[in-house]
């Protein structure tokens, strides 16, 4: 049996504590700040010699998180660590993955690099795949992905009553369905019908079958909230319910939250991949079932 | 003559275009923000391919632009970009240059370890040595120092009437005395007598020959300014005339700068290594001639 200590940066205590106690695995302690002028100081306190070190890090506003990312992982192997594996529940940088304008760089893949020159595996929940279609396409150290389908379904089934989920476009068809089929719901992608640069109609097919029903609107991560605004607007206009949001990841840049509060919602859940009032869906058994089968793979 | 193109993260404009100007070199063109959410976006304008790139990027709050410097230099890379240098006028994570407590890392080595992983070359100034010898103790890759002495000894000689100039520990007496002598001043450096944990005075040999003369307190790092600052409240104590206060990188955290200017000094003057109101030094001289000696031997 190897023996696992988990740690967590900043921010991610709540999930690491439920992670850590249904793994039945230690919590390291460490000392983690920033000194006034910026520089970040860390001091590992528990004995992490020959042990597999979890490091819970969201990885939502990314920059400032990467170099005491990486001091904790250069001090505890210099501790003598075994491996040191990052459960980063969201993952940052998916999105561009590939080259839209001549000059641009593929910063996902310029990423997960980075990260790679690091730690020995990574864990995280479903990340933003489109074009990229597998994490080991970027990542050369063990990788594994989880998925939030099972909880966001599970939580539509006991909270929503006679609901239609809803898929905000094409893309997002595979994964709507199988939410939808698990949840025993029906669902529906809305089409995007472009007028000009700035005036887009959202078309629902047969609205009238659904106006019983409660819109659950679904989509991966929620960031500035604009789509899913823009989106719940319209399913008011053609009389539907008040909707309830749900994102996987509760990025929310700026006043996101409090403007999509405020366009009238039902209710707006998000999985605990990002530490968020929003937190609805608790994914931390997955990812204490994952941690231990990547652990003893490792 | 091999072919420069300067870049800059923000913050650093001022000085890579006084630099750029004496090189005689251009100034490439790029797009560098943040997105809503925190993930940096970076796309390079300038025709980049087979050029010597040099990017001028402080290291004053070293965690949030480690990212984008990064992007940056794959990006180039990517491009056709020969070889990429890095100029920081300030570099971060040397004074954690070793374990002080069991269970921390040395984050100045392992700071230089990163950056080496995607830089071809680093020139900076001053470097806050002291554990450390030299940079190539920590660096992997061609590294070059330069010094602020001259430009110092410049401004002093230029600048005040009567000077003498003042180290602050026994620490800084090789450095203060170089400058000293190219001013052609005298010098003493402080004694710190410790009575207790919080109770430190400091004793100033033969303090009654220098009630004329107009104090240069010097430095390298000034961050909170707190021994600056207490040591300009004991210069005034002891009769010294109002304080000019001379650091070579302005880190300035928090109300640092406020601070000193209200306990009554005669000025602060800083040099141009991180952008701030007190630069009255400029070290772009020195800067664009050692860029093209490196780059030439690149």
């Amino acid at each position: 049996m190897k023996s696992i200590v988990f740690f967590s940066l900043p921010g991610n205590e709540s999930l690491m504590d439920k992670i850590a106690c249904k793994t039945n695995a230690k919590i390291g302690k460490a000392k983690i700040h920033n000194f006034p002028d910026g520089e970040s100081y860390i001091r590992i306190l528990s004995d992490v010699k020959d042990k597999y070190i979890v490091i819970i890090c969201s990885l939502n506003k990314p920059d400032e998180k990467v170099i005491p990312l990486y001091f904790l992982c250069k001090t505890a192997k210099s501790l003598g660590a075994k491996q040191v594996c990052l459960v980063a529940p969201y993952h940052a940088y998916m999105r561009q993955d590939q080259i839209f304008h001549f000059g641009e760089g593929v910063t996902a893949t310029y990423f997960a690099e980075l990260i790679s020159g690091f730690v020995d595996g990574i864990i995280t929940i479903d990340p933003h795949l489109h074009r990229i279609k597998s994490l080991s396409e970027v990542y050369r150290i063990p990788n594994s992905v989880i998925h939030a389908t099972n909880g966001i379904s599970k939580w539509i089934k006991e909270n929503v009553k006679n609901p239609v989920l809803i898929g905000p476009d094409e893309e997002s068809k595979q994964w709507v369905s199988l939410v939808a089929k698990k949840a025993e719901a029906p669902f529906l992608i809305l089409k995007k019908i472009r007028h000009s640069d700035t005036e887009v109609d959202i078309s629902i097919p047969k609205v009238e079958h659904y106006e019983n029903r409660t819109p659950v609107l679904l989509d991966d991560i929620i960031s500035t909230a604009q789509t899913m605004i823009e989106t719940v607007h319209h399913l008011k206009k053609v009389g539907m319910k008040p909707v309830v949001c749900i994102g996987i990841h509760a990025v929310f840049s700026g006043n996101a939250y409090q403007e999509l509060l405020e366009c009238g919602v039902a209710q707006i859940v998000t999985c605990n991949t990002i530490d968020h009032p929003s937190n609805a869906i608790d994914l931390s058994h997955e990812l204490s079932m994952e941690v231990q089968k990547f652990i003893s793979r490792l």
